[in-house]
């Protein structure tokens, strides 16, 4: 997991363009959440919207988007938040997560926004909801933990 | 979700190999687990215990396997060994769950074990642990919480 | 726990004046969360605001307020914000919950905010987060879900 | 918090003594686990076990334990099965937690296992089941996420 760090509160800047360059790229070429036909959306410091679709092959069996592809979704806001908020060198791993589902998803586009509500030395906590863009209803909301640590020099 | 229902104690029983089939089938036919290449290993009352194998598509950046992928793996197993243990007519749903991960899961096999800790008359609580086959490693442990109700008739 | 019933969108009404004294009376007799001197700051429908002190008699041995007294206090938040929201004669109780702890709280006030982010049929959400009144600090963060159940009638 | 460190591999080692009796010290000197009545009961390495009596001072309105009452209970096994499984010098503090509460607690006694399920070398992670001695009926289950660090040197 590379090499262990602590975030510098005066390491705490804004996002510079090259480093959210290196993130969207990052996310336009992850396997899973290409699988899964997520898009990224909008990517501040502190905050990263993610788009899905609820197409059929993500569904179980009540016809609804599974809760695991709903998971994904909310992991994937949720840990590009963090990586848009800790400095550069950092990475993040999420440790745990909770996710309460509120409403079915069955077709039309989610989007997840993850949100930090916290960034310590380690650890960074990441709000997730995910709405239907018209109406508004809420589809799920969840809590992430995030561990920050030094990443490895590319070679 | 169908009309609402509660679990009457004596209608706790063993699971009739109908409804055993039924489950393998509808396991078998649900596109999301199938596109990450789930498969059950074992179904009985209280307990579901579901594969699927660390390849690329499922890989985040760090080219270990995505946590909703993960989560999807634990949701998959949780869900069935409510399923294997609630009453013939009733059906489930994951409202919310926590999940912890702990190693890595980059290729090979894992194997999900979802057990029943509570069945109530209208919730269901499941702990799942994720492991590696051979070294024993945990990958991921859970609790996940399911609310019980009577599934519509099929017509 | 009382007969099974479930919540019609109709019954969704404002809160009356006589259950908000009802549910007052009900905060300020109830033990545990007087041993802990939590005080109801705001009752309104969807939401709940709760204070409580950083005394010693609620210190962990780092001499900073125990985690489960956070956890009271959020639990506390969570449930008023539910009975301020259910229709009367409907009662609720927490079935699970997950807690993040984002600061230290040694001494002076913390205020803790629950507010319903759904409430369905026969469950109810509420997200929780606890504040020092002054800084703005967060404490910590929280989701739970309650159960909603017809009272008993009182005898 | 102390200052930063890493739990190695070959720091794993038994409970000595002495760290045994300073932790057996600490619980028994501490205010709030002491005003809730808790008691240790077992304390081996990734083990701890806590009893607490549903006193009605401990009670909600429903003439139950409150849930804060039983979650300071969970919390207190969790910190202390990591306490006698991290190195000497290392402390632990719960950043995050989710509880499940399977069946009502009102009196008699409930005694607290917490066992550790990961020891890392910045994370730990605890879960927590919380039974009635006789009946073996389970209260509660949870999972906790700890973090450790190496304490200040007491002056």
């Amino acid at each position: 997991m590379g090499r262990i760090g602590v975030i510098k509160k005066k390491q705490r800047v804004a996002l510079a363009p090259a480093r959210r360059r290196m993130l969207r790229e990052r996310m336009a070429g992850v396997p899973f959440p290409n699988l899964l036909g997520m898009k990224m959306v909008k990517l501040v410091p502190g905050e990263a919207r993610i788009s899905m679709s609820g197409v059929s092959k993500l569904h179980q069996y009540q016809k609804i988007v599974h809760g695991g592809a709903i998971s994904s979704l909310a992991d994937t806001a949720a840990t590009f938040a963090a990586l848009a908020s800790v400095p550069d060198g950092f990475d993040v791993i999420t440790i745990e997560f909770k996710l309460n589902f509120l409403a079915p998803f069955a077709k039309g586009k989610a989007i997840a926004t993850g949100r930090i509500v916290h960034l310590g030395r380690r650890t960074c906590v990441s709000e997730v909801s995910i709405r239907k863009p018209g109406s508004g209803e809420t589809i799920a909301v969840g809590l992430f933990t995030m561990l920050c640590f030094q990443a490895a020099p590319s070679r």
